[in-house]
């Protein structure tokens, strides 16, 4: 009998699903905590790309159930002496490295504890050099989902210490009524996902535009269907931030748009 | 103590596994059915391609467990005033955008009830107007899974006004002994699946030829293994219809055949 | 309520995650064992290479609990005269066509029992001749699953009767201090996994080398971030054997080297 219904871990890594790391790791949390739940959010982020994986679990991670443990891996730094973090956090728990991936947990989350993961119980007990996603970062996962405290892992440490990436800051040209942004990501649709947030001030004088270097101006629209098929549009995307798309077709490719590009916003005059 | 055992949960869609589209929907499910399974049966169904999603669903459902739960998402129309509907049949509950994906359900299962899905307190509470596979269809299928009343999803709608494709009739050639098809999609094989159902009329005078433009005529065999490696191979399908192959290779790399090709069928004379 | 507790059912394929194929395994294994848990190992193995396969699963098998069932499909040979096999250890139960695929586990693990799979009651009722993964090994492992005795899936059969590949044996040139192995595959990043074991005898004279034709001779480090980025570094692989990588690019790449290609390692002179 089960006396702790042990919480969903939720997993976002960089490995793809080629090899078998992904199966590994859900292996070894399976040996801890046969009976938690294990969904795969993504095993697409870009290798080694820390932002985009930071990107991608900050505009993901509100969808789970309250108490979820994330367990994010993008780890160029594996076996170095980066270390091992552990968040509380009124949404659930976060488990990562400590080099950037969870930027936007901590600075828009309600931090309830931050600890390092030093204990050794909480780990495979060989730790190999590369492969930290299965020796150390899926047992601390397995043992905080079967309800272990936070505080076993190791050492209080304090948020601000956490290493935290420089995000795209949108700026302002107040006299021309211009915002510049960049893409944060591209999708598989080819849509482009900006850096400007959906909420927008209301406004009922006129429209707004949105462009790449390359897309021209674009209409500030509801969704794809609101325009002709092959037609441009942007419209305020799911993950909570402005898009750019061609209906049926990739403005990634059409607009030979990518990731870090500038966007340019226009509000109505 | 759970009274009601969930459902299964079965998912097609075309996102991909690449962004973190399925795994949101996951999310949104097991904060409403945490209990429900999830199988995944496709996320590979060619961008926006109705048509392949159709055929794949209706070559796949009948392999699952009675009461399934089949969450069909391939949505260009998203946003729009297309419905999104659910079907009760005796296979399972069918969950999708009224756009011709459930063609063949529609055709061919024994069908229960059809209603469209109206309900709010069966969608998330803000629905987006770009991802409906998490805001409305993945919490409906989370609440049918749980138990709830097929009724409750909305108003009942008459089957025969869903949307239909139309799907490749094949046509005869009785002076010539032939009949014509088309390839319905090819695997990751380069296996190429036709349009021609397996149940063949048996007889005894000779044998089947099965061929594309460049293929040439190819006979009908049991497997793969009753030719050498590199021949071309004709038999009856997994999926429920003839197939064209190259044993250790590819056939539609060495045929450059692809989806929508012209098939042609000889009977034995 | 349930008297046994289904074993996890761990799956290794070369069908992909495009086509619907592993879905409807899953499909097959939830009608027969709703309560068993599946765990995706991967697959990605390269399209019908038995030897890839048969690598990948020896290196991930010791990741999962005690019991596990281990559902391996590389299957060329679907539909022939080959038998299915199930072998009984003291690792968990191992279900696959026997071609090769479970050569390792042959030659290491703990062998309890072995049995080719014939018990029709063990088999969907109708046998394509195609695809056996659905119809042959998935309820196979889903009874095994669910407690079945291997004894029911058919009779006895002796492991050395079943087929095993040749390996590649690393040889050795005493006099130049030299062995010679080969490149068993490439992940994700590009890394390159090599057939020589990490349990190189100690020394502390001086550091062994390790190279490709391509590579130059390359230095055995502890982990990726010990060299400067864009540098090779070779280290003790998480799968067991010494791998090459570049820090933050693609020794594939680079080096131009791929699976099979001859491997130099020096030791210390």
């Amino acid at each position: 009998m089960l006396t702790h219904e042990p919480s969903v871990i939720v997993l976002l890594t960089d490995f793809g699903l080629q090899d078998p790391y992904v199966g590994i790791m859900k292996g070894v949390i399976s040996s801890i905590a046969p009976h938690a739940p294990i969904i795969d959010l993504t095993h697409g982020i870009t290798s080694q790309d820390i932002r985009h994986g930071a990107i991608v679990l900050a505009s993901s991670y509100r969808w789970f159930p309250r108490g979820a443990v994330f367990l994010s891996v993008v780890d160029p730094g594996v076996g170095t002496a980066r270390q091992a973090i552990l968040l509380e956090t009124s949404s659930g728990f976060f488990i990562a490295p400590d080099n950037g991936l969870l930027t936007p947990i901590l600075e828009e989350a309600d931090i309830r504890s931050c600890h390092a993961i030093t204990n050794p119980d909480m780990m495979l007990p060989d730790l190999s050099a590369t492969f930290h996603g299965r020796d150390l970062f899926a047992p601390a996962a397995a043992h905080i989902a079967s309800g272990t405290a936070p505080a076993k892992a190791g050492p209080q440490i304090k948020p601000d210490t956490c290493k935290k990436l420089l995000f795209p800051v949108n700026s302002e040209n107040r006299q021309e009524g211009e915002w510049y942004g960049e893409i944060l990501y591209t999708d598989i649709y080819g849509n482009l996902v900006t850096s400007f947030p959906n909420n927008l001030p209301r406004n009922d004088k006129g429209s707004w535009l949105l462009g790449t270097g390359r897309s021209g101006d674009i209409e500030l629209r509801r969704t794809y269907g609101d325009v002709t098929p092959g037609e441009p549009v942007a419209y305020r995307g799911s993950a909570g931030y402005l898009e750019l798309a061609i209906r049926n077709g990739s403005a990634a490719a059409v607009f030979q748009a990518r990731s870090g590009d500038r966007v340019i916003l226009q509000g109505p005059r």
